[in-house]
């Protein structure tokens, strides 16, 4: 598959290239400098020779290392690394690496300039597009961050390749989720590409990449910074950060625990009356099946053998951060790309879909 | 003196009260909440009665708790106190207290609003205005942070008169530089007023601080993020943070420096042929004995007793946030209001100003 090329016309607006060729457009002397952060693992993997001579931190990945500690390592290097405000900050990594790094280019000297080279199917298809940042606090997940818009992004699906499973699947989720919000075309395409998606099949994934990005950046750039129609991406998401909550952090890939969140979120629309068309239900069971992922809560709670008892979930719901703490707010589905934002449900109703 | 409001007209705009009521306007029920990070010590002193039952986290003010450590106990406490993005945080204090309180308001969920009642000189006239937050590194001060706009400040100036008097010079020394950001009637008013500001006038203290808000706010809102002309509210500043830095932090009041600071600039700029009128070298030189401050680098080494040796006031220039590293930018002097920005000085002719 050809390199694919996605403008996201925010303020400024930057580009994210999709394909085996994409790191061959990075270079390594922007004005201001290069330096470069790294999950050590991936860089030990997939390290970028044109950057191979610039200053580089390496850290841990994962949630896990998306803390104010570790923030604080990376602002103190970047002093050591003598980054100035002309200077950009390169990420090398999942989506753990890109909020980590994102946020640390979005505060040194108030803010200098950041690209993503990611490397996870997650962080190609969502997290290192739209410039939001993040790090976790004790309180909750991504509870501190900005948003802070990439320059660039670079997603070389080549290195998806060696991604472990649970890494993928986590990704996947994330791909039907996008496929919803974009709309009937977006959903009837990766339909089709489903099958060669699940097989591993580099080339559909590069298209799968590609067309997640696109819709990614049409949303982003009517929306940057989520006051409006850019919360129809968080879509399964508010019952995800719940379940995962539940299971501690960590134990549900968050891609998973989204997949689950899509389809309560479905049954809701449904019981709300909202949903057009109830096929849609069946649809994206039939999607999640196919791609290894949960139709809903009660298959993830036997696949993954944990329990999520109620009022687990509910604790989960605390700091939502998109409504008023304690009343959390849900994406729910009229139809593909027609999704009402900003619902507060009928707590007998969330309950009774969260009951084992 | 009546209740001065200064509007900032940045997107969106905000206003700035000054004067002895100005705690009046101040509501204690904002859609969203409200919570109060106060200096312990100063909510002792001036405690805001219409928020004594909001939640309210006091800790200790001063630049030496400007640190990503307090950083993360106050992003803790807003998840406790139940925060939303709807809420806003109010802050009681200096500069300190304002630029931490007003980094972790732009951090928390992406950002919720903040509101300072600042209670020191330094932060009535320039901290509390503009939106700069930030805390400091081990590597150097203010290098991380973000801009965010306050929704509102309330200049309270009978808060002023429990000010020690470090904490006053420090004030005096932006006021001055302030005046000369603004333009020629800004400096003669000030000149007029400085006999009764020197003596702690009440209503000489608010019309001056009334003043310097109107500049700012006519600085800010034509660059909110410091890219072009704001930079002029850094006359002083590259030559003061070399005094503090070679000082320790702490041991020069910031104001005092930025005095010496703007003496340096004012001596460069004459000595490069920028000035138009060498009269007001002495004009600011009898600004500065009025109010107490140091007309100079050399007045300032007599009368604080530090050495600030050459090698260490260098130093102390690696980090200036404003230039490349290692560059640092100079804000010079052509007349009151006209200041060329960004200057990358001869390193002898800075050797010669340093010099002991």
């Amino acid at each position: 598959m050809p390199l694919t090329a996605v403008e996201v016309e925010t303020n400024p607006p930057y580009r994210v290239l999709v394909g085996a060729g994409a790191l061959d457009a990075l270079r390594a002397d922007p004005a201001g400098g290069v330096a470069v952060l790294a999950d050590a693992a991936v860089w030990a993997l997939h390290p970028i020779p044109a950057l191979s001579d610039t200053p580089r931190l390496e850290l841990p990945g994962g949630e896990g290392a998306k803390t104010l500690a570790r923030l604080g390592e990376v602002l103190e290097w970047q002093a050591s690394a003598r980054l100035s405000r002309a200077s950009t900050l390169g990420t090398r990594g999942g989506g753990a690496s890109a909020d980590r790094g994102g946020l640390a280019a979005s505060l040194f000297k108030r803010g200098h300039a950041v690209v993503h080279a990611p490397t996870t199917l997650l962080a190609q298809v969502d997290a290192s597009v739209g410039g939001k940042t993040a790090i976790n606090l004790a309180a909750g997940k991504n509870l501190a961050g900005t948003f802070h818009q990439p320059a660039a992004v670079y997603c070389d699906t080549t290195t998806l390749a060696t991604l472990p499973d649970g890494e993928r699947s986590s990704g996947l989720g994330e791909v039907v989720k996008t496929a919803l919000v974009g709309g009937p075309a977006d959903l009837v395409a990766l339909e089709e590409r489903a099958p060669a998606l699940a097989a591993g099949d580099p080339d559909a994934t590069a298209e799968v990449v590609a067309a997640c990005v696109a819709v990614k950046a049409r949303v982003v750039a009517k929306d940057p910074t989520e006051r409006g129609p850019r919360r129809a991406l968080n879509l399964g998401h508010t019952f995800a950060h719940a379940i995962e909550h539940a299971a501690g952090y960590g134990a549900v890939p968050h891609g998973v625990a989204v997949a689950a969140g899509i389809g309560l979120a479905l049954r809701a629309s449904a019981e709300l009356g909202l949903l057009e068309d109830e096929a849609l239900v069946e649809r994206v069971q039939a999607l999640h099946a196919q791609l290894g992922l949960p139709a809903d809560l009660v298959e993830l709670r036997e696949t993954s053998g944990l329990a999520l008892p109620l009022d687990e979930l509910l604790a989960g719901f605390a700091h939502d951060k998109k409504g008023a703490v304690g009343s959390p707010e849900f994406v729910l589905v009229r139809a593909p790309g027609d999704l009402p934002l900003g619902a507060a449900l009928d707590p007998r109703l969330v309950e009774s879909l969260l009951t084992p």
